[in-house]
């Protein structure tokens, strides 16, 4: 049995996977670039947190999460805060960029049936690792929908919600 | 080789598929419930839509969408709106079920080989299959995300991202 014929029985696979995460990745950087510097850590609505508290979960979750997806073990969630929060676009951009390379450096060498094993994601939340990866994944587009609303209430367009390129 | 041992090369079964997705549509039930009848179907931020809009497109594309993917057969995206748009929260969420009983009992119809196949969607985007049910999924978790802005504008305490039961 080949490898295309196994991959049958995926809604999606390894490889469609990352690229599915990563081109959600794309469009969460055009919404950051999108964002006045000023705004992007000052802005939002109703009490909510910037775009760029947002911007910096989506990595520290995704930072150390690919590691433990990979191995099975854990850091804290809040270690990307350790070094101190990206007070510039630029370094939350080079923080975004360094993740993007991290992903698809690690990604390949995770073994498919690790996606179906129970863990605890971050010494805390048990689940598959399915389950944890489609949360990472979910938690962006469900902040970058919040992004585009901060972005419309100060008048500026934001990238199409389609364009994944 | 058993199925289980087949499904170990996807990142995501589609009976763990179908739970996602009736998962993030649980949650987004519960966002339409949270909302003020009259502000569900006239409040928003940004001069963007009202999130009875945002919920009618995520059934617009759902109900149509799950013959599509199993028949291969797209009505338009458009449908949904021929009988009238609901305008009552309880009609809306009649809707809503309606298609929640649909997806249950088509799903497990549709051969897993499907997911991979390429579809023009609606006569219009061309894609996988997985691609499709994945746009209709992320663009309603996009859209619920707005959804929550607008309760924390309205000063309403949306229901937990996390919960999905």
């Amino acid at each position: 049995m080949t490898q295309e014929t196994i991959s049958t029985k995926a809604v999606i696979t390894p490889a469609e996977m990352l690229e599915h995460w990563q081109g959600h990745r794309r469009l969460t950087r055009r919404v950051i670039e999108a964002f006045p510097e000023k705004e992007l850590f000052s802005f939002s609505v109703g009490g909510m947190r910037p775009f760029s508290e947002l911007a910096l979960e989506m990595i520290a979750m995704g930072m150390p999460g690919i590691d433990g997806m990979l191995t099975g073990k854990w850091s804290t969630f809040e270690a990307i805060y350790e070094g101190g929060r990206p007070t510039t676009k630029e370094a939350l951009l080079a923080l975004w960029d360094e993740l993007t390379e991290k992903l698809n450096r690690l990604w390949p060498e995770i073994p498919a049936e690790r996606f179906h094993e129970v863990d605890v994601a971050f010494g805390q939340y048990e689940g598959t690792i399915q389950f944890t990866l489609f949360y990472f994944v979910d938690n962006e587009i469900h902040h970058r929908g919040q992004g585009y609303v901060y972005l419309r209430a100060l008048g500026i367009e934001p990238p199409p919600f389609w364009d994944r390129a």
